[in-house]
């Protein structure tokens, strides 16, 4: 029940941090797709770590390995499994450790639900490793809504208390422009200063979260289903399967509901034969279906729970309450990795609904 | 795909605003639960319409009818159905605006999914009116979590820019109180500020939204699971089945990702053979599982769609620009009313889990 | 998870043979499809009660009531639910014989499993009864699959030891006549060896079995999957959900484990640009998915459990031994009224395949 | 849809005939099992090819390799992969068969359903070979049932038309031997004529089928559901998930079609506070739900598609008639093999229930 997600495109993730791989099966892809290994390895390398000062210094090259479901590079309609190796990986660091619940970490939770027999190095299953085997996925998604005129996008809303600019009337180039920025910010300015906060936690032995901020366009009107098949519950379904999110809000999420319903209101007009609305606040989706403006949702990633100052905690066995410094390698902030995550997550919800139609 | 949720518990609902009746089917009920009928009334009553000047003037005495499931009172574990009769429906009301999409509701989008042949009536299958059925299967859910000392309670947030207090450190002692009023509010105070939102938006033919905050209480640690079956993941999925719904977050939310980590961080301590947290920005769920803190979320409501104001919107058919005046009795605010929906979908929700491990 | 079934439609079956009715909500049935309200009341009479001496005395209108999900006769996309009222429910019958499980029927099984709860007048919700609302669903399905030129039809292939023609190559015409019969024969001689069997056990208060066949033309090859979502796999898992069935064989089935490969082996040629087989010993399926011939499947029906001479059982709440004597009305051979059933469930499975394509 | 079953235990399937690997994902699984590796390889090795003249000449070592989800031997409770690589694969056998359909294998519905973009060689995701996953998949799974007093259990119960005993009212004793047995019979006479059969097939360039019956004893009754929840549902929808499959029965199974119900009924009776039946009719199953007898059903295996006489087929791409000589390494008969394959996929059906109630 726990690591498959979808319906007519569904995807079985496994692996550990610190085991030998972490991978995914991807059931019920469309045959005859050759797939765009470029693209695939770019948008993965967007989420890769150990490139720069931002991220961990845990170095993985991060390359998919194809094991079945492709003949000649190209998708037969069997499952479809992809494999990445953990080249580096040092379990000592969490040695001393392995008694002391992590604040913030599934540690504890698990330790309960699994008796003490859960993988706890690096997080095991939990860890946000599991996000490359995610993001595999969602980078042959998001190939496929390519074909099909389907943009996905995303960038940094914000790290800590510093905002980038949203989404504007021309959503489609600022996409285009997103996808070759390392640090996927809209306005320049603002990453400045988001990575001058992270710098600060960073060397303050601490972490910073922030939001991330999804679009997707092309996408026609009347995709979804009232009720429990709607475009935000299954969205919503798969983001909270990535580590770390808090919060999921569409279109103009929390903020709505300090508007009037005139203020609200997306107002509809036509024009051309297309039918459009002078707002977007309910982020493309009414009654679960979409209504061919851009869907836009936003996804708040709390601060890395992994920092080096001491905390108050538990010793798993014995109970007794003790003091954890946590060692290893992490990251001060994940927002900026977390981009092609939600990307990733989205393009398959998008793709699975579709594929159900 | 649409309107049946659930693994282990699974809910069908079906039925329309301004047809006969709506509905649900609540297949994998244990047996030999004598259900509390006041209880369940009480429940219901508590989102019923035409109760006071804050809401619709549409009265329903929305007593649910069971007609499979149950003998002598007590559920016989197979599929137990309920139905509630539609008595004050006036589709008249409707004619008018047939073809013009009303702003913000599922017309225009439900039109292009259905080709024109979904029932328009009162929004019919996307009617919040299918939210009684939801909240009759979530109060037979949250009687069965009572009695494994599990308590679901939620209170209303905040309307339009008003807040009312949030959980404190004794929330159970809260939770009683809210469940005996009318318009659930810690503070009473706030009451009056939101009451008086209300009303004032109802005066200018415009309506007001909100936040409801939902407690889930009782909840061991270790239920859930990492990834996509995780506790955020099964209650996000739920709770965006409610109309109206436009975010959710756990825990701390949208305003973890201003903390730092050091800030963000539930430190752990055992006292007297408990685990506890020293804060709760995580809402009890960590990687996807509870750690034995309360469930807290917040779930963001918008502006009653239906205004009487005119809105610039487009005739269906012809796909002309019009002018659409809403007629019809219509909630300024539905934020009270949704309290109980969120509680149910809550408690469908943790039900299932609880039912699956 | 016990009485829903469907990936893109889905049926959720509810209700009890002496309760106030019986129902079936199909959700994801496409919109504005005019249902032919003729052809679904000939589908669910055929399945009808207290026709004619072969059948249970009960009767029944089997009228459907369609509560949601229609306007103006016409599919809306929403759930359509349809009950069918109990109107001739003697319980009286089942009185003395509450305590005393019945042999091969349900009794003590659901006794286990329900803890004494279920409700065991007419065997409750595991009563064939419930079939009626298969059947309606069924109904709706096939009309579907008629427009989409696809036929589903069965007869009876044998009643205890005297069998029916089998299917010929003109089955299109043989389907089409076995539409109209009231006694589901293709070789009209074998109804008389039939109810001639059917009768002689009623008269000594015993049963007889017998199998349905059943046939599905027009179905193009390509549908189905590998592995678990083939087509065998597919029908098989509704089939079963059928009282009395006991097994299910696809093609030549168990009597293609008698063949040799060189025998067995559909031998394939094309003919005017269309496809097709020598033979059809793998009834219309290699490797899970349909290769253009006919789907042809047997179904194993036992004899009707409920007799009226006395058998050996035990009393649930003390677990001594006793001796039953069923009374009550009950069908001799439940072969003929299966037929419809048979058809209902294969239209139900194809369908839900080709939505989900 | 297609590779991936079950509700509380999962399996996802993945892997080709002639590709690097086949493997499968186990979701799920409870956490704390010391896997037996000794008992997983002993049930792997039963129907591992290459081992004497009744099977395909392919020599495969069949060793799994536990790439996740367990820890020192022990699982976790994550996800479980294993992988099996495919060491003596000679895809060349294939080449000139690439363009012609092997009659009764899935080659033209496959090609149909992908576009011509399945993998062929060697029958790819389609093959006998994916079985060695599911085996590995079901020794788990067994393994867990033996921990819980539960047995499962397979006999060759016919080759051709030579029939092996039943089992017998010492079942227990029975399965203990049949597991020691190389060649999976009761009655070890009649391995000799089954041997017989399959090598004279074998040498006329023909392939033979016939028939495995299985048995599950020590399931408590009270497990399953009515309907399609029922336990002939869950097994017969995973057991048409091997290929070959043409056929299900339960209990008597299509015989008990011929039986008046006087002669079908399985009468109770309690002994020592023990309930149990005169006969066992119903296969240990009666309403979908388990009565505490042996659960016994049997499995029709088609003859080997693959045989090298000369067979009349068309070519995929011109459609034009043609005639097929297939080489390569084929068994006469798969019957023998498929023993732990059905015990296999019934022991992951009634762990996946068990887990589920």
């Amino acid at each position: 029940m726990s690591s498959i997600w979808g319906n007519s495109l569904k995807i079985s993730v496994f692996g550990e941090s610190h085991g030998e791989l972490v991978g995914v099966t991807i059931d019920g892809l469309p045959c005859g797709i050759t797939l765009d290994t470029d693209y695939i390895e770019n948008f993965m390398a967007r989420r890769r770590p150990g490139q720069n000062e931002y991220s961990t210094a845990r170095n993985e090259s991060d390359k998919p390995t194809l094991v079945c479901g492709i003949l000649d590079g190209v998708t037969t309609g069997a499952p479809l499994t992809a494999v990445i190796y953990n080249s580096d990986k040092k379990s000592g660091d969490y040695a001393d450790v392995k008694r002391l619940a992590r604040p913030s970490h599934a540690d504890y939770a698990a330790h309960i639900k699994y008796l003490g027999n859960n993988d706890i190095r690096g997080g095991g299953h939990f860890s946000g490793r599991l996000t490359a085997s995610i993001v595999f996925a969602g980078a042959v998604a998001a190939q496929l809504l390519k074909q099909r005129g389907i943009t996905v996008g995303a960038h940094i809303k914000s790290v800590a208390n510093i905002s980038d600019d949203g989404f504007s009337a021309d959503i489609e180039a600022q996409l285009a422009k997103l996808a070759q920025k390392p640090f996927a910010v809209i306005n320049d300015e603002s990453a400045i200063g988001m990575q001058a906060a992270i710098l600060s936690a960073k060397q303050q032995l601490d972490s910073v979260g922030g939001v991330v901020e999804c679009a997707i366009t092309g996408l026609p009107a009347g995709v979804g289903s009232p009720m429990f098949g709607g475009v935000e519950s299954r969205i919503a379904s798969i983001v909270f399967g990535i580590p770390a999110v808090k919060g999921i809000e569409f279109g103009a999420g929390f903020d709505i509901t300090k508007m009037t319903g005139s203020q609200a209101n997306d107002e509809i007009y036509a024009e051309g034969g297309k039918v459009k609305c002078h707002s977007n606040n309910n982020g493309g989706i009414t009654g679960g279906i979409t209504n061919g403006m851009p869907v836009i949702f936003r996804v708040a990633i709390k601060p890395t729970p992994s920092i080096a100052r001491p905390q108050r905690t538990i010793d798993l066995k014995t109970l007794e309450n003790g003091v954890i410094e946590i060692k290893g390698r992490h990251d001060p902030c994940i927002v900026q990795r977390a981009v092609p995550v939600v990307e990733a997550v989205a393009a398959i919800a998008v793709l699975d609904m579709l594929l159900g139609e």
